[in-house]
């Protein structure tokens, strides 16, 4: 199994980039990497690790694609960028499974779908992160961000594809709700109405509608929305969890008596930061394109950019990509046709 | 200044709305209360204190209207309901300054809607609630559940209404954000496109768009969004707080060390706790209709009462309605009329 690395667009360098490739290969045995970017900065990082150098791949690429970019026009005409070269690697060699980029979330949709192109049958395809749920689980979000003004066949094709990635992460029958503003059938707006229709006829374990409040409940896998309001639901999330850790921390250091308290319990508070750490969930993945591709966290540090390179390897592993094929073909053999614009 | 209490609604029944009204004409010794509902059930209630007797007038009215009935179907059937009466009290009685209501959501906002009646220029009336912020502020959402689809010129009321809002509660220049998923202008949907368009031209403290994140940041008094979006972040919320209370609670309590370092900052992990308390905001206002209307929550006690009638007499007595009207007037005097639908 193949994997292509972006080494551009990490905040913290090529350093965390080969560190996380050099982890990560020799973690899986059957692995390689392909990493496109600067190849004398990434031979300087790579020189400081031990690893099997025949299953670590450099291809040069000098020139950047930047968040201040328009993506089309980045795509179009960068064509010595890291971003540009490890699609077209990832679109032409059979032998790569998937793809990790760290880089312009814009930049990195917009190549996706122009250099690889989507699944026959897939209007929008979109971004699904993983959130942590209170029972020690995750669960995913289906748009988060890809797509921003949705009809009710995008978020149809979202909850498809959501299920079979659910799936292919190890969740026998993954349990898909609509976003909403209650948990009865008829709440909603005009977009979730039609949705709630359409996903309800699919054939996959489809719960009925969910209230935001229950997002990280553990009681579901994948929660399809619209991009906006996926945006919104997991920005929502990360910023409550932000200030309330800040507040906390201002407790427990408010006096001499409450940080002995805390003394008492450091490991736990601890522990209970881990479990909101986003760095080790690896990465979104972009849905609904013909190769596996995981988008990574800017600020990933070694430990995410392995853990993103993981994700990938275990969803072509496990054909993400085939099953949602197939499931479309079974299910929508001419809206396949006719959705695609 | 009179103040009308829809007694029916609260989960803890006739008990917490006696005890909410005594403690509010206690403390505000200018404060009339009109309680409509079990005229017997409350005088019971009300016999358990101490109060000036002058200043509360009870309203008979045996009739319910509850969560799962059709709510323009209640409204316009039970005449004789508790929240009927007191709309009806609340739009004749021109010493009324404001209404209180802990029922049915979608009955308070049509029985308002319906009989009290819209603001001229006001094309959808939107729920107002307030949300804690990391400086210790409050910030609102509006709309946050009353338009499931909107246009442009509805987030722009919003807004308007929103400022005015927050000026009567005490802030002098309002800053209003746009609810978007990134605060560069050009983010967002076809809504939030257009209605950024209109927001700015507005004589109010548009400070521009605000990724969801941000929400109780501090830095914002009112967030525009659609009621479904608006939904979408308040929930959010709202579980993210309780799921992070329930793991600090297990954090804690996990074993004979960390219960003795709890009981180091017992008093701190409890300010901590208040500070995310809901009750002492003071229900959501409805803006837009022509009386001041306070909904409070189900799960009311007799503290979040008294906050709601606290919260109407005081938007009453800062003139909320009719600086909505004179600032609509201002910026929108055709406009104002064309959109009343």
């Amino acid at each position: 199994m193949r994997i292509v690395v972006d080494a551009f667009g990490a905040d913290k360098g090529e350093a965390v980039i080969a560190q996380g490739c050099v982890d990560a290969i020799n973690e899986a045995k059957d692995l390689e990497v392909v990493i496109v970017g600067d190849e004398q900065a990434l031979k300087t990082e790579l020189a400081k690790y031990k690893y099997d150098e025949a299953r670590i791949f450099l291809v040069d690429a000098k020139e950047k694609i930047t968040n201040n970019e328009v993506p089309t026009l980045a795509i179009r005409q960068k064509k010595e960028s890291s971003l540009v070269k490890a699609l077209e690697i990832t679109k032409s060699d059979d032998s790569v499974g998937g793809m990790v980029s760290c880089g312009s979330t814009g930049a990195v949709l917009t190549g996706a779908f122009l250099k690889i192109g989507r699944i026959k049958g897939i209007t929008r395809p979109a971004l699904a992160p993983l959130i942590p749920t209170q029972s020690g689980g995750k669960v995913t979000v289906v748009d988060c961000g890809a797509n921003m003004d949705c009809r009710p066949e995008f978020l149809e094709q979202f909850a498809l594809m959501g299920s079979c990635y659910m799936q292919a992460r190890g969740i026998e029958n993954p349990r898909v709700a609509l976003v909403n503003v209650g948990d009865e059938d008829k709440k909603g707006n005009e977009l979730t109405h039609e949705a709630f229709e359409r996903i309800k006829k699919l054939p996959i374990n489809f719960v009925g509608n969910m209230e935001a409040r229950y997002a990280m409940s553990g009681k579901y896998d994948v929660l399809v929305c619209d991009g906006f309001v996926g945006n919104v639901l997991i920005k929502s999330i990360e910023g409550t969890a932000m200030m309330m850790g800040k507040m906390l921390k201002q407790t427990v250091t408010k006096s001499l008596k409450t940080k002995i308290g805390a003394l008492f319990m450091k490991k736990e508070l601890k522990g209970f930061k881990s479990q909101m750490d986003y760095q080790a969930t690896g990465g979104a993945v972009f849905l609904g394109v013909k190769k596996i591709l995981v988008k990574g966290h800017g600020s990933s540090n070694a430990l995410a950019v392995k853990a993103s390179i993981f994700t990938a390897k275990t969803l072509a592993e496990n054909n993400l990509v085939s099953s949602i094929e197939e499931k479309l073909a079974a299910v929508l053999p001419s809206e396949g046709e006719k959705t695609v614009d």
